[in-house]
């Protein structure tokens, strides 16, 4: 795209903002639908993002429950969750009521627990709201979450006549469900086969499916987990799974993009988590003071960390009176060793998602690591150590620092790529945790290598 | 799973190991096979990275092409790229000539160029040759280079009858190929419509296609790009969408998953870039010096950046010489602010990959990071202000160190927040430069600050 068309696209957008927010003001629904329209979903996201609250809640109520709903599930969703917050409880009763059950009931999941049990107190249809306690049950990524309800399903002793039928009978509804497979169970609900739509295409209609479908199907248990569904899906080709209870009743279907989005969204968590970004994600239309203490949250602990980290300079501050360069070297060093650390963790934690690295491999890290780390720590502190004493003219300066670096950069990439192993093998996000303790220990050594060596080597320091 | 049940499970994968080595020593290929199928594909995986090179490349020669092509295609691709690029020329084109082309394409246009171009030209079909070239001409996770080929098509004169037919006598190969809809083409391979299975079934067997199939259906250039994929399938329910050239001619089918899939990768790829692993994946079983240099590449700019960062220092030694304790509060303030910086980093580019900012919204970002870098800079610089005034006795330390803090922190959500923005406008990937940038910007100013602000009051810091 030219500068040019950026500009325009930017301008249409602006207008279509404009022509959202006048609507809303004149409560006027089919101009809002209108201005919707002319927006993509992502560009609805962005105008979206735009409005404040108070236009937000107006719009969903001039919408109405169903054209609500649809916005809505096309929002991000931290947008979606916001905005539910917000509404009288009624409308984000029906809201969630409108919305398909997998998403709401991942909103539910992740809105303050009690925000749900009153959104979830006013649905009014038992089933549904059975049915959503009961997904919000599960957690986050594993099967019963992901899973789709509505599989298409016959009785074993059904035809393949009476299959056919029913789903000549049904096609519009099953489109909408995208049926892949048609799955069979006895009369007490249990999984016993799946149909293909191409075997019941080119058989007599008058078989009993009994015969045709492909028994004890490849099925998972209603926990599994993420990961473990990411290794079904890519050892097989089935466009979903069966997801059945103790029982070995169909509960639903997970598909296998779903899987992939599952893993995605994780994989942005990630992402968020090592940069700071804790306890869900954030947007910034979010209200001021929730994101604030978000952030705080993270920066907090940070703040005892470099306490802790420092107190070491404290602790040497005669060594550094004497040696006044050397507070030029001391964040260099403990940047630098974090970085190092740093990517060393990174690796780790690739490793562990691809199943390359067992939590128990502690070894095989330190014998990989220890050797990029005497290269790197070598090459990095020479070109540290070789600035340093040209600049003072002192080779003991040159030394100090080298020495310092060189060492501090084996250990962090160590501390980097066993840290990742050790979270995991806790249970504790390996994202989340490893940056913090990783720096405040290489913040620590580090000072603690240059202001010791310098101290061991004052004689030759002095007047730098 | 319980601590014993791990215990047992890893030593179950060593034996495998031990297993597949020896097979390996002894030339042994159905014992190679043999150990190969007591692990799941993650577990070989696991056992591949635990194997020397020798071994590897001992192990596909003895497999054979079809076998090691199976094997190839459910290693993590780094560690594929890696044994294809150790083995003699024409088993790795063999290999690759096995394996399905969007995968074969994949690795190649990971390869380094040189290999790439010996091993294609191992390749003798004519046509496979042609067609990895055409698929490593796209850029990575457009359409053409996601795209699977063998789409099933049908001439718009074919009557449902003859659909059906053929689709009977070739139900394996379909079957092997995940067909979901049928395409009808007219003589010069463009693409007219599109059949569903069910219409199909339900249709008179002399009715022609042309009267059935949805005309005009939803295709995509095979240059879009992923994101624009992704939206496509957000809003629509298609398991797959058809690929044209510019002349409407259909190329191959996009599946659904392969974009999520995708998504998933540049997630992954995201966080491995901010962390400092660039330039692709790095696996602990590359060669070491690869391993050096891949991560020196990052590390050297970066101590670069550094020195200038730490220039500051050296150009206001004098007044550090005065206000020693100033020293324990450098790295302190330079890291909080660089924490902060790096959060609003990691909000910006998650709003822009949720399309929820464009590079243009520059206000927004500034009002809305203001605010929070305001409240955030005054809560932390008045926590170490507090202490640094508490711990010297001094409430001018206390002072500057808590102007310095707060001022800095505004700075950084700013700049953390705009840079990622910056950078997408020039199209830099703002996952792999707004960490230095921000880290370099925030540790100067924080060092700046501290210094000055002690600089201006240091008669009332005499002594600290």
């Amino acid at each position: 795209m030219t500068t040019t068309e950026k500009k325009h696209e930017r301008e249409l957008m602006d207008e279509a903002l404009d022509h959202l927010e006048n609507a809303i003001e004149n409560r006027n629904t089919s101009e809002a639908l209108n201005a919707l329209e002319t927006l993509d979903w992502e560009d609805q996201r962005w105008a979206i993002s735009h409005l404040s609250m108070r236009r937000l809640k107006l719009l969903t109520l001039i919408l109405g429950t169903a054209d609500a709903a649809k916005l809505i599930s096309h929002l991000a969703e931290a947008q979606a969750i916001e905005i539910l917050e917000e509404l009288p409880r009624p409308e984000a009763a029906s809201i969630l009521d409108s919305l398909p059950r997998t998403l709401a009931a991942d909103l539910l999941r992740e809105l303050h627990d009690e925000d749900a049990q009153e959104i979830l107190a006013g649905i009014t249809d038992e089933v549904v709201r059975g049915e959503l306690e009961r997904r919000m049950a599960y957690s986050e990524g594993c099967a019963g979450s992901l899973m789709l309800g509505g599989a298409v399903t016959f009785p074993v002793a059904a035809s393949v006549g009476e299959v056919l039928a029913d789903l000549g009978e049904h096609a519009e509804d099953y489109a909408d469900r995208n049926v892949q497979y048609l799955y069979v169970v006895d009369e007490a609900g249990k999984l016993v086969g799946v149909l293909r739509l191409r075997d019941l295409v080119l058989s007599l209609r008058s078989k009993p499916v009994r015969e045709l479908m492909l028994r004890d199907p490849l099925t998972v248990p209603d926990s599994m987990e993420l990961e473990d569904l990411a290794d079904l899906f890519e050892q097989n080709k089935f466009y979903g799974l069966p997801v059945v209870d103790a029982d070995g009743r169909l509960l639903g279907v997970v598909p296998r993009d779903a899987v992939a989005r599952e893993t995605a969204d994780e994989q942005a968590d990630m992402f968020l988590q090592a940069s700071g970004i804790v306890n869900g994600e954030e947007i910034r239309s979010m209200p001021l003071g929730e994101r604030c203490v978000k952030r705080l949250a993270w920066l907090g602990p940070n703040i005892g960390l470099n306490l802790v980290a420092a107190s070491v300079i404290a602790a040497n501050e005669a060594t550094l009176r004497e040696v006044i360069a050397l507070a030029v070297f001391l964040p260099i060093v403990s940047d630098m060793s974090g970085c190092s650390g740093n990517q060393a963790v990174a690796v780790s934690i690739r490793e562990l998602t691809l199943g390359i690295l067992r939590p128990g491999d502690y070894w095989r890290v330190v014998l990989k690591e220890a050797a990029v780390g005497m290269i790197n720590g070598f090459v990095l502190g020479c070109v540290l150590g070789s600035i340093a004493a040209l600049w003072k003219g002192n080779i003991a300066l040159g030394l100090v620092v080298a020495a310092a670096l060189m060492l501090n950069t084996i250990l962090s990439v160590l501390l980097g790529g066993l840290v990742p192993l050790l979270l995991k093998r806790l249970k504790v996000d390996p994202a989340l945790a490893s940056g913090p303790i990783l720096t405040t220990c290489t913040d620590m050594c580090g000072f603690f290598l240059v202001l010791s060596f310098a101290a061991a080597t004052l004689g030759h320091l002095a007047g730098v």
